[in-house]
Order: structure tokens, then sequence, then C-alpha cells
């Protein structure tokens, strides 16, 4: 390694695995997945499907999808004993903080927990894909103080969430809006959860320690804090009224506005194109809700005015206005972005350990040379 | 991103960081931090020195080494929830899945877990580094049955340590030879859990959740196994007069001999040396252990056949010779890397973080393109 090496800053435009599972065309506003544009994952699929299509890397038959299904079903219960973990947690903790040692405990209780073959790590994702959304509804409820509410056999993995953190059936289009929403977040290329996840898997660890790196990097505010940020905005801005004034002195003043713009993206982000698409149905449905009439208002003053220097609404933007109208709190959305998740996160970690090589990128020294060490009393 | 760009495998040679704290110069068996040699550290410094050195990325004063040894001993203690927690534990899990899920719960217990300052991520770390040695010998003592051993104030680290996990204060000279192996291990640039930890602060994510990223990295065989892999060949060979031949029929079949060869050292990995010198100190004082007279073959064995070709017995030829010798069962060899190497990792994630830039690299994507959704009973 010489001096004079260029330093690759964030790693951005490094190449350094292949992958069958995920396409993005930030210029142009495309990803698919399998090769399929994710409009028509949205439109058409359901997130067991997405889930088991990511994990074969091949859309899955009818068969082995009900296989799967009823997979996922027989695994939504969770020990009695993490249940009592989850309980015996400090009231007011950060949930991902939560999410992270109770996912972190599940390996305690996994017998197949150090076994990491490829059939072993397929196994265990279908468990951990079950299991996030049984354990993300415990913390809630137990941080709220309120009693943990077991799955149902007869609901979708999206519906049966919903069910689990509020107590309520949900209605079918709050399921199937729910369910979009995990379709939209189950996967998106080499971000840096999933870049974490692969990097723990390098050491061929295993897949709890995986898993447990992904939440531990998600958990940061440049990754899956930020449409917690959207609605914190929603919630300063007020009313759709002041959405107009508030946005053009951000813009006046140069400052960042969250959910606007994108590292990979910089045309549409066409994630926000779906959930706008079904926020505008619900709107002419039901009426536009506050938080709908102040989006609205961001994004013609964003695209008007900055949109052709490449920034947009993301994917942040919608997302929270979707799960605050299904009565979730926004201290869940990063949690709830890890529920959805956990299915890219899993696929990935399969793909690249099939391949594997340990994963050691290089930093350059620029400290001091030729010291030596001088007793304390002479410092 | 072409198609045509070069795939950096393992990210092997990418330059991503600049750092102060470790320089390695592997073809000349040379490690270096703060620019002084490993074998001055090894010689003249202990654990709780290096650890404030790394941290601060100089060498410190007298007065600000006692105030760091105070600070470390004022935090050795860990809260009774945690110890429950450990005891609560099933028995037989691995000792790596126990520091993680510990860690990750020594989260919830910190009312600062969620800062992410400078400041913060210091004092945070003084704490983990504390803290890890109290949680180690927890698990242990736990996993056995044995009641847990409250920390001392009045023994080093290391010396508390040996102490916690035995109940018996051990001689000057052991804990004084543990805490050269935990100067050896305290850092060694960018290694596969450091750069884990540094991925998941990127995201700009707390100190628990870096630490306890690193932790499951670690946790992989391809990185803090190894020495738990040699005492295994050391077992196998059983006694001295056969490990000649063992070794000479593994070379013959060019299998993998288990703490030879290293990616970075192509001569001697210095740390090596110490730890021989040390341990040969201890057999002209005592006479040679069984196992050391097994390795002093294989190391004139592997010099004299593929010494060469730049494969030396790596540190962990010697060290897990040397934590069997001081009582330590070998499933406990990972933990103890972890209790030393986690001064490198609290530092290499505050030094980053001072210049954060998210890391996101980029996977080729070489999947099908032009898809769509097939109805699933078209499949």
């Amino acid at each position: 390694m010489t001096n004079t090496a260029n330093i690759a800053k964030g790693l951005e435009g490094v190449l350094f695995t292949e992958s069958k599972l995920t396409f993005i065309n930030g210029s142009e506003g495309i990803l698919t997945h399998l090769g399929i544009p994710i409009q028509e994952w949205a439109e058409n699929s359901t997130f067991e499907e997405l889930s088991l299509a990511l994990l074969e890397a091949r859309l899955p038959t009818a068969e082995e999808l009900a296989r799967f299904d009823a997979d996922l079903k027989a695994n939504r219960a969770v020990p009695q004993s993490l249940l009592d973990v989850i309980q015996a947690m400090p009231r007011g903790v950060h949930p991902m903080q939560a999410l992270r040692t109770a996912v972190s405990y599940l390996g305690l209780l996994d017998a197949q927990a150090e076994e990491t073959t490829e059939e072993a790590r397929r196994a265990i994702s279908v468990r951990m894909i079950a299991q996030f959304a049984t354990v993300i509804a415990a913390i809630n409820r137990a941080q709220e103080g309120q009693e943990i509410v077991a799955p149902r056999m007869d609901l979708t993995h999206a519906g049966n969430f919903l069910y689990m953190l509020t107590g309520k059936e949900p209605t079918q289009e709050q399921a199937r809006l729910f369910d979009i929403a995990l379709v939209l977040h189950a996967d998106h290329g080499m971000n840096a959860s999933t870049f974490t996840a692969i990097a723990t898997a390098s050491t061929l660890s295993d897949m709890y320690s995986c898993i447990t790196s992904a939440i531990g990097a998600l958990k940061g505010p440049l990754h899956g804090g930020a449409n917690e940020a959207v609605m914190d905005m929603l919630d300063e801005i007020g009313t759709p009224e002041k959405a107009a004034e508030y946005i053009g002195g951000k813009l006046d003043r140069k400052e960042k506005v969250m959910g606007v713009g994108h590292r990979v993206y910089k045309y549409f982000d066409p994630r926000s194109r779906v959930l706008r698409d079904y926020a505008e149905h619900v709107a002419n449905k039901e009426g536009k809700s506050q938080y709908y009439q102040i989006l609205e208002t961001i994004e013609r003053v964003v695209v008007e005015r900055i949109g052709s220097k490449g920034i947009y609404p993301n994917v942040d933007f919608y997302s929270g206005t979707v799960y605050s109208d299904l009565g979730i709190k926004k201290e869940y959305f990063t949690p709830i972005f890890a529920l959805a998740r956990i299915s890219g996160w899993c696929a990935s970690v399969i793909e690249y350990t099939r391949d594997n090589r340990l994963l050691r990128p290089d930093a350059r020294y620029i400290g001091e040379t030729d010291q030596h060490y001088v007793p304390l009393q002479e410092r």
C-alpha cells in the first residue's frame, strides 16, 4: 500500500461483490428486484412472496409460496423467556436498542444458531422474518405498559403485525397498505445496513450476529431515522397553509429538507411514487389528511425550485404519513423499516456467503513514525 | 457504475479512510501504535495505558493515566439487572452470543447510550472497556453454574479479570502475562471487526450498536476463532514426539495449519515473538509444558519448509497456550480477544466519526433485466 493511492471515502462507487437481487438506476428512478420493477411488486405481490423471491433469487411457485407462508405462520410465536426479557427492559429505551437486544437474545434460544451452511442460514432467515413482527410489536406493547398480544394465524404477515401492535384487527385496506409499505422497503441493494450485515457475515459469523449488526447500522440517523425526521418536520409545520412559507424559507437558507434528496436517486424515488399514489387514492376516498396536504405542498415547492438539481422527494417522504395514518408512533418507524428489510438482509447474507471473502479494506496511516515509548515520569 | 469496472473482492487494498492509530508493515513484521513498536508497548506499558493512548491518539501524562485508571475501576461493577439477564441465559450457549447480547443489553441501561458526540462516545468507551471484563467473567461463571464474582478495586484490569474469572487472586506474574496478552491484542488496524464497528458508526449510530456489531464480526471463525482452532490442533496432536510427523503430513498434503500464515504478515507476526519470548521465559523457569514443546516443533518445521513463502506462525499460535496455562477454557479465547480489542474498536469509531462519511459501496448487478411479474397461477 503506497501513500499516493486515492482514498475512496465512504467506499462510494467501489464495487466489492456481485448480486442478482436488486438493480437501481438512480438517475432514471428505477428499482427492480430480480429484474421486475418495484411498481409491479407493489401492485401484484405481497411481502411474503417478495421475501421468498429474494431468499431464492427467483419467483416461487404457488406451492413453494404456500409452504413458505405456512412456515412463517408456524414461527410467529416467540419463546416466553424472550418475552420476559422484553418485559423486563427499562421503559423509555430506544426501540432499536430493544430490537437489537431482543434479536441477539433470540440467538441464544435457537439451537441452530451456530450453523452457517446455506441451508441453516435459510431456515434461520424464515424464523427471523416471522419473529421480527412479534418481537417489534411486543417491544412496543411492553414499552407502553400494555399486555403483549399473541400472534394470529389467520392474518397476513402485515395484517397480523398491525393486529399484534394495536390489539385490533386491521381493515383489509389497512393491512394491504402496510403490506405494500413492507414490499417497498424489503430490499434496496447495497445500503449501509445490508453492507454491515455482509461485513459481519464475511468472517463466517452466524445469522444472529449478522442481523444484530444490521439493526445497529439501520438505527443511525443517516440511515433508518429519516422518516421519523420527516414527521418531526410535519409536526413543526403544523398546518397546510404554513407549508409553502416554511419550505421556501428552508430552501432560501439552503437548509436540509428532511425526506428530500437521496445518495442514489437523482430523480423521483420510484417507491415514493407508489406510496404517493396510494396516499392519493386514500385522500380521494376519505378526504386529504393534514399531513398529506402539507406533503403535497412541500413536494410541489421542492420539485419546482430544486428538482433540476436532481433533488426529489424520497421514500421516507411519504412512508411516515402512511405509518402515522395506520396508528403507528414515529418512534417505531425505524423498527418497521427493519421489519421489512430483514428479508433483504437475510437474502444478501446468503448470497454473499455462497462465495465468501473476508472484508478487510485499509486505512492510510497518517500518524507518527519511529517513536519510542517514553517512561511515564518523563512525560 | 459500468459493468466493466473491476471488483475489489474483500475490499482488499482499498483505502477508505485515514488513521493515526496503528501502522502495520506485514512484509517486515512491524506493528506500531502511535508510531511506537508493539514490543515496546508490551515491555513497558499496560493495557490501561495503551487503551487511553489509543482513545486519545497520544501518550497520556501520569496524571491523566491515574484518572483513567480510577474511572475504569469506578465502572467495573455492572447493574444487577444485567447480571440477572446473564444468569437467565440458557446453559451451553456460545460465549460470543452471550457477550453480544449482554453488551447490547448494557445499552438499555446506559442513560447516555443515545449520545453520539465525541465526548459521549469517549465516556461510554471507558465504561465499556471496564465492563467488558466483568461481563465476560460473569458469563463464564454463570455458564459453569458458579457464583458470579464481584470485581476488586485493588487489582489491575488484567489481574481483576483473572480474579473474577477464577475466584482466585492471580500471582503478579500471571496478571502481568495476561496484561501483556491484552496489550498485544488491543488494536490491529483495519481488521474485520473494527471495520464492521466503523460501518455501523458511519450511519451515526450509537456506541452500543457499533460494539455489538464488532462482537458479531469477531465471532466468525475467519476472525476471532483462530486461537481456539490452534488449541484443537494441539489436543489432536497430543504429545510432542508426534508433532513433527503430524505437521509434516499436513504440509505434504498442502492442508491449512492453524495459527500459521496471516493475510497481512508475510514475516513473523511481531506479537507472536513477544508471546514466544514470554513462553520461553516461563518454560526455562518452570519447565516446558507439553503444549509449548509441540508448538516449538511446529514452528521449526513450518519455518524450515514454508517460511520462504511468507508463511510464519502468527499471534494465535502462542496466545492459546498462554491462555490455557492461565486456566482459561478455549471457548473463552474469542471473548478475551474482545476484552482486549474493545479499546481499538472504541478508538477507531471515535477517530472515524470525527470526519464521518456513510459507508455505501456497490455490488455489480448480474441478475436478469426487463422482467415482469408473472401471476402465481401462471408459473
